[in-house]
């Protein structure tokens, strides 16, 4: 452990700090070049841009770019380390969004912890980018600041921990049912946490067919209920009207376990009482809820999927952002919504039933052969297919729903 | 004209929209670099920048980074056009920063003119980067903008339009001057315009030995004279104690010239009553207050600078900020103070003087020889002598100074 804390050390640190930097596009040689790139030929995109503000998009790469941007008040699973911390984070997810979708991002820290300033904060600078991916904001502000800033933004919003967290779980949930012969709508759902995530998942197993009243949610408190006083309005969303109130209560008869929690708080007893062939996903990072090998040890008649990339079934974020955002920005929607959001399920958890060609697997030297399956619900992130699958899904749900500017599907 | 038009925005819009893009530093390939990258290694700098902010300089590229930031109010002589519109301008600057200087430099444009709004923007993001370059604010405002953003921010704050126009313009004013026989403690100088760039070039042509009292002002109303009313605190400062009022009546006898103004602003009938032996900066972009040519024909004896490539002597800011950050980064200056702006005007000033090596004949096709004389005032912005002596100026003017937090002066 102390050996992959050196190399993470190290992999930022040399040969220079970081992991992004900026490069030109264009030729920036020659006077003829300088002359063109800045005084005096810039002036001829500026005085069009200024006509039509849609020229941005022509002349800037302003329709290639996503912002990263938080404050640092919920840092993976650390917490509130301040904005200056979350830095890495986010400039690693620059480099993720460039790695698989060609997205140029650029990562900005706010030093605000208040709404309010945080809003307009980023309001101010929305319209510099093709659209905002808000990360690592606490809750319950995150939810406030998302919503607003979707209604102050021309450009998409998005916070990728509720909701790429949301879209991939779903993907990964709908398949793993199915493999399990249970169906949505009557299956019972326990959600082991409260926070951005956990809502936003639920919200989103919803919206795929489960029925609310089959959802108990779990805070620190226990079970989320109807009487519970004080809830704020995104939990009391899900509150049950239950007389429930502990995860073992709930977990007796369940179908389907999510942990968004913390590290070993399921044990061996709970999931014994869950439902014939039930569906886990332990999504603490980076320890589980429970850990596969003791779950499967228990059970042999279980689904299991983690955060991790060292155990089958990882529910992955980069399964989504990455493409979510190529699909948005390709069409120019002027939001992600949830017809697009839902796109990106099916077609994530379309992806994993399509056998890799052959083609693919003998040029891609990452990605291997599986067969959909109890260790195989979701993709994996190395896959070429999700750049075309998943961006076009969103594309064509961005434009079937009024809300794309080119009304052109992309091809990649 | 129309050809070059077209050529511009074709070098905009083809192949991609832009002229920068991000790209990775580091491997992205694997699965372990990934996991490096992002999830879980990302959480070893988080808790290292958590523990100590200075670690950001470390561990992401926080230290290579400059923000270039506008509100489109005043854009190239364009005018106030609006944030959107500046944005070739500004990633056009940082086109030059990465192609002079090597830095990553982000774009972003605020959508706020009114000056409180303006800086608690900036100042809410400031800390994601390693400096500030302020672009394209129109005066008043951006004096108060630039100062109260110096107090506020933890890094180095520079408004080029200010401090880059006025290091360029003394050190070709002090070379000029210097060939030319003349003193600056004794010569008179006449300005045409009063805005930002005119006031932080007279600031600087005083801190280089002129004297206030030999310094002309004009702006819109005529000269800036003791007995104006309503002047702002930044003209005020160059409010002399005269009774002269026109353009005229100043530009008799004057040793030195400078527009910052309009086109065809200087008549013939006016140089012919300028002092012996005069220098003529007519900046006004791109069409300069007199045509040199024109110039020329009229009297023999001038020294005549232009803001354009296709003149001898550009008064070119691409001379200064990229390497004032270069050195200011390389040390970690907390700001760019008027040492290190006096240390930039005369490492420029100087290289001028240098004949350019044989060496780097050879190996710099688009650098040519040129004797330091009436027509090579300035070195030309090709030179990749700059990067070397002006931004090793800069870090040894920020250590001598006690600004940098390295105290060791980098080799380029």
């Amino acid at each position: 452990m102390s050996d992959i804390r050196q190399q993470a050390l190290d992999y930022h640190e040399f040969p220079i700090p970081g992991k992004t930097a900026v490069c030109l596009t264009k030729p920036a040689q020659s006077s003829h070049d300088l002359a063109l790139a800045y005084s005096p030929g810039v002036a001829e995109p500026v005085r069009e841009i200024a006509v039509d503000a849609e020229n941005a998009y022509r002349y800037t790469n302003k329709g290639n770019t996503v912002a990263v941007i938080s404050n640092g008040t919920a840092i993976l699973g650390l917490g509130n380390l301040g904005p200056l911390a979350s830095k890495p984070v986010m400039e690693g997810k620059s480099l993720l969004f460039k790695r698989f979708a060609n997205i140029d991002s650029t990562d900005i820290q706010v030093k605000h912890t208040t709404t309010e300033a945080f809003i307009n904060t980023v309001e101010a600078i929305a319209d510099t980018f093709g659209g905002i991916n808000l990360e690592d904001i606490k809750a319950p502000e995150c939810f406030e600041i998302e919503q607003e800033l979707i209604a102050r933004c021309n450009v998409p919003v998005f916070h990728d921990d509720q909701h790429g967290t949301a879209i991939v779980t779903a993907a990964g949930m709908l398949n793993a049912l199915e493999i399990q012969g249970k169906n949505i709508k009557e299956a019972v759902f326990v959600c082991l946490g409260a926070g951005a995530a956990a809502i936003a998942c639920m919200t989103m197993i919803v919206k795929c067919g489960a029925l609310r009243e089959n959802i108990y949610m779990l805070d620190r408190q226990g079970v989320i209920h109807t009487r519970r006083e004080n809830l704020n309005q995104y939990k009391a969303l899900f509150a049950n009207n239950t007389d429930k109130r502990t995860l073992q209560d709930v977990i007796e008869g369940a179908d389907a376990f999510l942990g968004l929690s913390g590290a070993n708080l399921l044990t061996e007893a709970d999931i014994k009482l869950m439902a014939p062939n039930p569906v886990i996903f332990a999504c603490s990072n980076p320890d589980p809820e429970i850990k596969p090998e003791l779950a499967h040890q228990i059970r042999d008649d279980l689904i299991m999927g983690t955060g991790r990339s060292d155990y089958p079934n990882q529910v992955n974020n980069v399964l989504c952002f990455p493409f979510i955002f190529r699909g948005a920005l390709d069409v120019r929607a002027s939001v992600i919504n949830d017809e697009m959001k839902l796109a990106a399920v099916y077609a994530i958890a379309d992806l994993a039933k399509e056998p890799v060609p052959d083609d693919i697997l003998a040029a891609y030297p990452n990605v291997t052969a599986l067969e959909f399956g109890a260790d195989y619900v979701l993709p994996k992130p190395m896959d070429p297919r999700l750049l075309v699958n998943v961006a076009q899904a969103v594309a064509k749900a961005a434009i079937d729903s009024g809300v794309a500017k080119i009304n052109q599907l992309p091809s990649y």
